[in-house]
């Protein structure tokens, strides 16, 4: 058995966020969320186990990576050898095709990608579900980067079962994020680490309580591909989230003043009649997202503004696949 | 009876803030909050009765007032004519010795010197309490600019009694207020329109039942003169009234981009070490709180800071006290 595979993953950008887990050992999400992958952007990794490694060695984008991102994806190691019944250690080769340093979260979709390589050389076939249950335990947001399209990940404390699953395919609504780049400052504090402060924010608890009601209000939204309602729960979600963080103890202040001015000038474009919203993640950058038909006109305007680093288009993505090593597609796997 | 009484009183700035009312009618904020008095800023205003008058009439700086602004002045005026069993109407004249139209809320000081001045003209003598409970009908914040120096609104709604009392004169605490001046704009929404919508957030609730921790924490931090505890209480308390705004329906964004990078240069200046601190009302311009001794520093760096127009200095201020027409102080009423 030859015990390589190369796998693809796209990140995600979230209409309704994770932000907390109910469940730290089991990884139980406080609330449900819903996502949208965004290709081309994507994560490649190659998993190759060899019985003569002392410990799994990870290279990013061709530079060895040590401390505590290494620990983490040796712990995700781990977790698929045992799946496996196996104990031979592997060499990760991980590329990211999109800038790096940008404050763009790499974690979705390098767990993904890492979660099917490794499963896949290990000569496991799990199904979708269990891939993405898997992934959740790299990166919480990660199980939403294994399924395509648009992506709900359902939380399920009863069993300890929690998973996501495509909600609609990447074809269903031609959408575009325009990835406002602010700033390439790393975070000064990643979202695993913030968010197990959530809950010291008076805030966090009424954020989960009405979390099902903007779940329901976003899956009618992209069902209908309801522009207006999609942006009006896109962005009280996103708010909520930021809301949480920065009256969380001690505050979580991702906001640029840079970012408010994105978010402004969006509500302004509203006000004009055109069809665009805005959602941030734990970090400075705003994802502006509008029908692909105005990609040209909102991206050369968000171009335009002081601060402004980059603009980077994307469109809804596929599911995690398998790749060659030279990233062509190997297969499709779910569909 | 000459029926003519002018009265001075300053603005204030909430640690714990006002937003949303519990009973409309009468009154009753949906939690207490408290405040400091900000002098020297102060509005000066003249009332006096007239029965060749039809209406009441206003000027405000030397100029007539008409309109939504008007109106809310005669209602006001009605209110105090019932208690004094009165009909006749009255001239009055208000000037605020502040920059008008930076966005600086004249509401607090401009109702606390009208129910002085409006009572006093018509001969009543009315209590501490009963002033402050009376200029709330006005303006929610008024009440906390009758009493001097620390003062907090207390809410009472069992009997539909509500009004502020002082809880440490202005020497308690040698504090200032550098009020950074980032926008001439007048708000799109003011704060008696939009606290209307504060039940419409999924987080106001949250908001209010924290309130009586906060207050707490606020009430000992001020007693035992503890910077550190005020500054955290001070901008949870912030935070959480913009959270409550940006994610109402529709939502509030108040904040500038220069007010976040405000915020963001005093947490920069608190990890230095240096006691400083922010909060923000129901507009852009950022309260920098710091001890006096720091003024001279902080206000050099604020107004280097892009989009400073203007950094006003304000200290603890007194009472609404009754002034003769030139401005100088009449008599000391409460002490």
């Amino acid at each position: 058995m030859k015990m390589i595979a190369t796998a693809r993953a796209h990140p995600n950008i979230a209409f309704i966020k994770f932000w907390g887990l109910e469940d730290e050992l089991n990884r139980i999400p406080a609330n449900g969320s819903l996502s949208m992958n965004i290709a081309p952007l994507a994560t490649t990794t190659t998993v190759e186990f060899d019985s003569d490694l002392k410990e799994d060695a990870l290279t990013l984008n061709g530079v060895k990576v040590t401390g505590e991102s290494l620990l983490r994806a040796q712990h995700f190691m781990d977790r698929i050898r045992r799946l496996a019944g196996e104990t031979v250690y592997a060499r990760i080769h991980s590329e990211n095709n999109f800038p790096m340093g940008v404050g763009l979260a790499s974690s979705a979709s390098g767990f993904a990608a890492l979660a099917l390589a490794g499963t896949t050389a290990l000569g496991l076939d799990l199904s979708e579900r269990a891939l993405s249950g898997l992934a959740r335990f790299g990166s919480g947001s990660a199980c939403r980067s294994i399924p395509g399209g648009f992506v709900e990940w359902l939380v399920d404390p009863m069993n300890g079962e929690s998973y996501a699953q495509s909600m609609a395919p990447p074809e269903h609504w031609d959408l575009a994020d325009c990835i406002v780049v602010l700033s390439d400052d790393h975070k000064a504090v990643g979202s695993e680490v913030g968010m197990r402060s959530a809950h010291s924010s008076p805030l966090q608890d009424a954020r989960v309580r009405d979390a099902d009601r903007r779940l329901e209000a976003c899956r009618q939204a992209i069902l209908k591909r309801d522009f207006a309602r999609l942006a009006r729960v896109t962005e009280l979600d996103s708010n909520l989230m930021h809301a949480v963080m920065m009256t969380s103890d001690p505050p979580l202040y991702y906001w640029h003043p840079q970012s408010l001015a994105v978010m402004k000038a969006v509500k302004a474009w509203q006000g004009e009649g055109l069809q665009v919203t805005f959602t941030l993640d734990a970090g400075p950058n705003v994802h502006v997202i509008t029908p692909q038909e105005n990609v040209e006109e909102i991206s050369q305007c968000l171009r335009r503004m002081p601060g402004v680093l980059d603009v980077l288009i994307a469109v809804p993505g596929g599911p995690a696949e398998l790749v060659d090593e030279t990233g062509y597609l190997r297969c499709e796997r779910y569909n």
